[in-house]
C-alpha cells in the first residue's frame, strides 16, 4: 500500500489522481489532500477517502470543511502543504497545484526523499536549476505526470542518457491548429477553451492554443532529462496518440502511445517502475484510427513556442519572466481584458525589458515572478 | 572490442552485419565467418576482415577460398559452424543462416553462454521449446535481429514481463497488400519479389507476400517473449515505420520506430544494452512522412498467417511442418513449378495430414522436417 499526498486535489490533474486512487484502493491510500478554495469539490473527496491531513488555502475554507466533514487536522497554506508533503507516512507526493505556489513543497519533499509525481510545471520552468540540483543531491526520483514527459520518461526506461540523440515532443496544435495567423486576431475565450483532444483546466487549455504550453514543456524537458535545447524537437501530431518520442544515436526511435487519458500517466507515476491494470480506459486500436498525421511545427505562427525556446536558452531568470508574464496575460485573456494575440505580445515585451539574473535564488525567483505580473498589468492599463 | 562469429555471411542479414562491423572497426572484430557456397561474395569479406576462422559448405568451396585468400583455418559444415560459434574468443554469435541448418550451432553457443543475435527464424519456430529451455538453463541472452522482434525487445526494456497485455507485430502487407484474393491467382515470381519497403533475400520476400513471414514471426515471438498466442496481435501498417509495439496492462503502449534499415536492429543486437552512433542510416522525420497508416489484418486473404497461428497453438511438431512445407513450397514457387496460391494449399495439406508429436526431440524435428519436404514434393508430382 502506497500513501499518497496530493497537492491541488480539486484541479483537473488532482481530480484524475483521485480517480486513479479510487480504482486501486487496495494499492493506494490518500494520506494527505491539499486544495485552495473549491471546498464543494473537496468535501466529498475528504468524506470518501478520510485523509489523515487536509490542507486548505484560507481560514474561511478551513471552517467550511471542518463543519462539513468534522475533520480534525486541517492546516492552512504553505506550511501545511510542506507538512503534508514530508510526513513520515507519505510514500509519493503528487504535486498538481498550479503556479509557483507548488515550489516550496516540492523542495521540502525532495529533501525528505519522497518520490515526487510532478505535475506542477512552474517548479521546473522557474526553478529547474535549484530543483534538479536538490533532487540529485538527495537522490530523490522525480516522475513526470505530463503525458509528453511521461512518454519520454518511459521511452528512456532501460536506456543510457548518453545514447540519446534528441527528444521529440509532440503537440496536438491546440484549439487553433487549423487557423491562420490572421484568423487568430478575433478569437474568443470560448474558442480557445475548446481543445480538440484533451480535457484539461482553463489555463493549460489556453496555453495549448497559444503553444506556450509546449514551450513550457520544452523547458521542463530540458531540466527533467538534462537535455540541451538543440536536442529538443517539437513535432505537430493532431491525434495526440503518440505522446512523445526519443531518438537514440543509432537513429532508433522509442515512443509511448495511448488514447488521450491523463489518468494513464498519473497512474504510471504512482506505480513506476511497475504497472497496474487500468480497466477504465480505452485500449489504443490503431486499426480503428486508421491514420496518424504529422506536420512540421510552424514557429512563426506559434510565437510563444519560439519565445519559450529563446527564454530557455537564455536561461537565468528569463524562464521565470516567460512563465509569470504568460500566467498574468492568460488570466487577463480569460477575463476578456486583452485579446488572444496580446498574450504573446505581453510575454515578449516582458522578456525584452527584463534584465536577466544568471543564477536566481528562490527569493529572486519569487520577486521576479511578482514584479513581472505587476509589469504586465501595467502594460495594459 | 567485441569478437563476432557470423554464420550466414553472404545472405542479406550477413552482408548487412558485415557493413555494421565495417562502420565500427574500433568496436567489433569479425572473428569467425561462415557461409555455404557464395565464395564470390565471401572472398572479399575474408580479405577485408581477416577472420581467424572461416567455415564453408563444401570441400570445393574450401579449395576456392584457400586458393584466393591463402587462409589457413577453413572448416567445413556443421562441426565447423559449432567450433566457430563456441570459440573462447567469441563474444557474440550472429546466426543469420537460412533454414534448420542454423539450429545445432545455436544450441552449442547457448551451452557455451555466448550472447546470440538471432536472425535464424527456424531455430525458434521449429525448436522453440528446446532452445528457450536451454537458454534459460545456461542463462544465455538471445537478442532478436528481426526488426519486429527487436522492436518488441526494445519496448520491453526496463519493463516486467507480467505487465504486458499484448504484443502488436506490424506487417507492411508485402508485395500483394493491395491485391484482392482473386488477383493473387495469377501473380508471378517477379511480382512477389517486389517488396514495397524492405530489401531482403528471395525466400523472406515471398514469405512477406504470402504473410507466412508474419506467421513465423508470431511463433518466434511466442517463444522469444514467452507470450501466449492470444496475446499476440498482428497489425497492418504500410510504411514499416513502427516496427512493432507492446501494450502494457495500464493500456500504455511502447513502440520502436525507424526508417526501414535492417542494419539498425543488427547493430542494436551487437551493442545491447548500449547503443552506438549510426551515421550511415536515415533519421526518421515524421514531418516528412506526414502520415502513418494502419489497417486490420485480413486473416481470410492471408491464409498463411492463420495457418501459422493454428500451428503455433497446436504446438508440438506442427510448427516444424508449417515451416518445412512452406520452405519447400516457396522453393518450388521460385522455380516456377507451382503457383503463388499453391504455397498455402500445400502447407495446409501438410498440416492436415501430419500426426503431431507433442514434445519433439531435435532428431524428431530433423526427421519431420525432411519427411515434410518430401511429402510436399510428392503432392505436386
Amino acid at each position: 500500500m502506497k500513501n499518497i499526498a496530493l497537492l491541488g486535489a480539486t484541479g483537473s490533474i488532482g481530480e484524475q489522481t483521485i480517480d486513479v486512487i479510487r480504482q486501486h484502493k487496495d494499492q493506494f491510500s490518500l494520506f494527505a489532500l491539499a486544495f485552495g478554495r473549491n471546498s464543494q469539490k473537496a468535501i466529498p473527496m475528504i468524506r470518501e477517502f478520510q485523509p489523515e491531513i487536509v490542507v486548505v488555502g484560507s481560514e474561511q475554507v478551513r471552517n467550511e470543511v471542518a463543519e462539513a466533514t468534522g475533520h480534525a487536522s486541517i492546516f492552512i497554506g504553505e506550511e501545511g502543504m510542506k507538512a503534508a508533503s514530508t510526513a513520515a507516512e507519505v510514500d509519493v507526493l503528487v504535486n498538481a497545484v498550479m503556479g509557483s505556489v507548488g515550489l516550496p513543497s516540492t523542495l521540502a519533499a525532495i529533501r525528505a526523499q519522497k518520490t515526487i509525481a510532478i505535475a506542477n510545471k512552474e517548479t521546473l520552468v522557474t526553478a529547474g536549476h535549484i530543483v534538479m540540483a536538490e533532487a540529485e543531491k538527495y537522490n530523490t526520483p522525480l516522475i513526470p505526470v505530463d503525458s509528453e514527459h511521461s512518454a519520454i520518461f518511459q521511452a528512456l526506461n532501460g536506456e543510457r542518457q548518453e545514447d540519446v540523440r534528441r527528444l521529440i515532443i509532440t503537440a496536438s496544435g491546440g484549439s487553433f491548429r487549423d487557423n491562420s495567423r490572421e484568423e487568430l486576431e478575433g478569437v474568443t475565450v470560448r474558442d480557445a477553451l475548446n481543445h480538440p483532444n484533451w480535457s484539461m483546466g482553463a489555463k493549460i487549455t489556453i496555453d495549448s492554443a497559444s503553444m506556450m504550453n509546449k514551450g513550457l514543456e520544452v523547458i521542463e524537458a530540458h531540466w527533467l532529462f538534462d537535455m540541451p535545447y538543440d536536442k529538443i524537437h517539437v513535432l505537430q501530431h493532431r491525434e495526440s496518440v503518440i505522446h512523445s518520442l526519443v531518438e537514440f544515436k543509432d537513429k532508433s526511435v522509442m515512443a509511448q502511445l495511448g488514447s488521450p487519458d491523463m489518468r494513464v500517466p498519473i497512474q504510471y507515476a504512482l506505480t513506476y517502475p511497475k504497472r497496474l491494470s487500468f480497466d477504465d480506459t480505452e485500449s489504443l486500436e490503431l486499426e480503428e484510427l486508421s491514420k496518424l498525421n504529422f506536420q512540421k511545427m510552424d514557429m512563426e505562427r506559434f510565437r510563444c513556442l519560439k519565445l519559450a525556446f529563446d527564454a530557455g536558452r537564455a536561461g537565468g531568470s528569463m524562464p521565470t519572466v516567460l512563465n509569470a508574464a504568460n500566467e498574468q496575460a492568460v488570466a487577463m485573456f480569460l477575463e476578456e481584458e486583452i485579446s488572444f494575440l496580446d498574450i504573446e505580445t505581453l510575454v515578449e515585451k516582458s522578456l525584452q525589458e527584463h534584465k536577466s539574473v544568471s543564477t536566481p535564488s528562490l527569493s529572486d525567483i519569487m520577486e521576479i515572478d511578482k514584479e513581472t505580473r505587476e509589469r504586465v498589468k501595467r502594460y495594459v492599463k
